[in-house]
């Protein structure tokens, strides 16, 4: 028996490499990113790893790495200020996961209640909301992205019998605007609602926040329930992942005693990736705290460069307070295309991860700018 | 800012290297395994891939496989009989999202429908339904871990007003029993009931059946309307994944009642692992059809192997037709545990999945043995 691949599908494993190495620095559009080098973990491929179950129960398959991923929501409890408050979570497959398991606990916590979630919200939201068959509401949004408050105001005022379920951006995918939890705390004790639950979806900004002098509320300490954080956006793993953590009261009534597996399975998935609470944990201990405050804050000065080379060429582009993702007009789609820039209605945005330098940020203005103005001439050669 | 692990850090990832390669070697009870190196795909480590959304769109996002995941998908078309049958699907994190998108499916095409899943069931689908909200009746399991057919008949018979998703084990998790899809069809027959749904749990026995040569029912030639199969498990992947298949007829009505939401993404996870897809093609390119007939008949000839040493030392163990899971009574706790033996109940089974050799086999039951005798001597040494 063959073990070996043929040569043909090996050329085309060897091109798919190179197409990577060339389309890898022409990304700037998507919050995915490359940190640090990951390799010396690519012993552990030799080994099918399964952190099966929750990762604080004891289990009788032992090719895991529960321990390791302890640390990991440990060392995440504290980016997001969880104090004193008795919160778990586990290392997730990726930002579906961490919501589903966020508007899991809520509909199990609060039965019949309603889910209020603005229309700049990921569209996954209303397909995890679908499959999980809660009753929902889309509240407006601000023209800069955030929840309009006076709708969401006026539309919990009219369902005051049924208990609110709030799914918080904070940072939104396309314009990275952050609902402001202090705001939505204060409208439901204006309206005396006593029974409530609040998801922060920090996919991405739930790794930047932490790190900055002045923060929005984001965590705990700011009144949510569960929060859910991408692990292939900021921290940069190679593979979709992402971290979830809950009160622990809200988990103690999902969690149910397994006996097949030898563990109280708490989680959404069952078999889960065992590499990637190593690559979470890998990053988190080579950079540490002060690494991601020495990397978040030069992403920021990128993303000033950037608004500022736009303002230069005539184009204006803006961004949220401690946000990275840069908002511009959409124009000249084959450049987009090439930059693999993201597109919603009339905006397209730029996000400045840390792969994306000074240099991307030239290149791709150069490109735009020119495609935008050969499309212009095109137009004004047409004859009249 | 230091990019380097601390090195205390670097001996726990050394330590934890060395604990693996003992672990791996006794590992005889869960199913996964190691067929190929993998290390040849490490290169890929160094890219941010993201397979986000439906293999078979165009994405503005490049780094991704989904050309790869189409030939895979494609692969397992083929070995699971579509035939003619227009049949999609995509690679999925693990079991639980394949079972999970098929219960979706069933729910969305059927509502209202009722789930009957038999006792033997993994734990994972309570889990599942309770997530996706749907209606469900255990159905009892015959001695040998099959579906009770009377019981199943019986059940149906007084709700036949609502229309009914079965789902089946092709495959149960402990004991590999194959619920029997000819028999269920015609217990729906028998009671003329015109729309029904059924999904197929084949986790393991999904890549053993096709290659056999007397398979008990399995595919979509047998009825089935989705079927969910483990990466991890026969084509050994180093991390949890599947393959989730379903007639598109299925898949397309679920597009039209979510055109709502302003996207076609069928899948349940958003952002997908783009690694995983490569694995399931390496692997299914460098062993082929033949590798898998080959393999499959190694792991018989252990299995009754096994099964033969068990009776050499007065142990009675026994499998299913077609299965590679031995179940034997469960005995020695401190054994069990340190071969990562399962147990339910009064059974423990060992599976010989491709890296269980004769040694590991006569290795366990000497374990085994020895630690029964010394519990008896034991037990006979206490003065009456």
């Amino acid at each position: 028996m063959s073990k070996i691949l043929p040569p043909g599908d090996q050329r085309r494993l060897d091109d798919l490499l190179s197409r990577f190495t060339d389309d890898a620095q022409h990304m700037i559009g998507y919050p995915g990113t490359h940190i640090i080098d990951f390799s010396p973990l690519a012993p552990f491929l030799e080994f099918f790893l399964n952190n099966i179950g929750d990762p604080y129960s004891a289990s009788t398959f032992r090719l895991n790495t529960h321990e390791f991923e302890r640390e990991v929501v440990t060392w995440f409890k504290q980016i997001l200020r969880a104090g004193e408050t008795d919160v778990r979570g586990y290392v997730t497959g990726g930002g579906t996961e961490g919501n589903m398991y966020g508007m899991y606990l809520a509909r199990e916590l609060l039965p019949g209640g309603i889910v209020y979630y603005s229309e700049d919200t990921h569209y996954s939201v209303a397909k995890i909301l679908r499959m999980v068959n809660a009753r929902s509401i889309m509240i407006k949004s601000r023209p800069d992205g955030e929840m309009d408050y006076d709708d969401l105001m006026r539309t919990l005022h009219l369902h005051r019998d049924v208990p609110p379920i709030i799914f918080a951006n904070i940072g939104t995918t396309m314009r990275g605007a952050i609902d402001n939890l202090e705001t939505i705390k204060t409208i439901l004790k204006d309206l005396a609602i006593a029974r409530s639950y609040i998801h922060a979806d920090a996919a991405l900004s739930g790794m930047i926040l932490p790190f900055v002098d002045d923060p929005q509320p984001f965590g705990f300490d700011a009144g949510i329930d569960s929060i859910a954080i991408s692990g292939h956006k900021m921290p940069g793993c190679p593979m979709p992942c992402g971290v979830v953590l809950a009160r622990q009261a809200h988990i103690d009534r999902i969690a149910r005693s397994v006996e097949y597996i030898g563990t109280s399975d708490m989680t959404v998935a069952g078999s889960r990736n065992g590499l990637t609470p190593l690559f979470l944990w890998y990053v988190i201990k080579t950079l540490g705290h002060e690494g991601f405050r020495d990397i978040i804050a030069e992403c920021t000065a990128i993303s000033d460069y950037a608004i500022a080379q736009f303002k230069a060429h005539g184009i204006t582009a803006w961004r949220h307070k401690n946000s990275l993702t840069v908002v511009f007009p959409r124009q000249a789609e084959n450049t987009l295309k090439k930059w693999q820039v993201a597109t919603q209605g009339k905006d397209a945005h730029l996000i400045t991860m840390p792969h994306v330098t000074r240099n991307h940020v030239d290149q791709f203005i150069t490109d735009l700018v020119a495609a935008t103005r050969k499309t212009e001439t095109q137009k004004t050669a047409i004859p009249a």
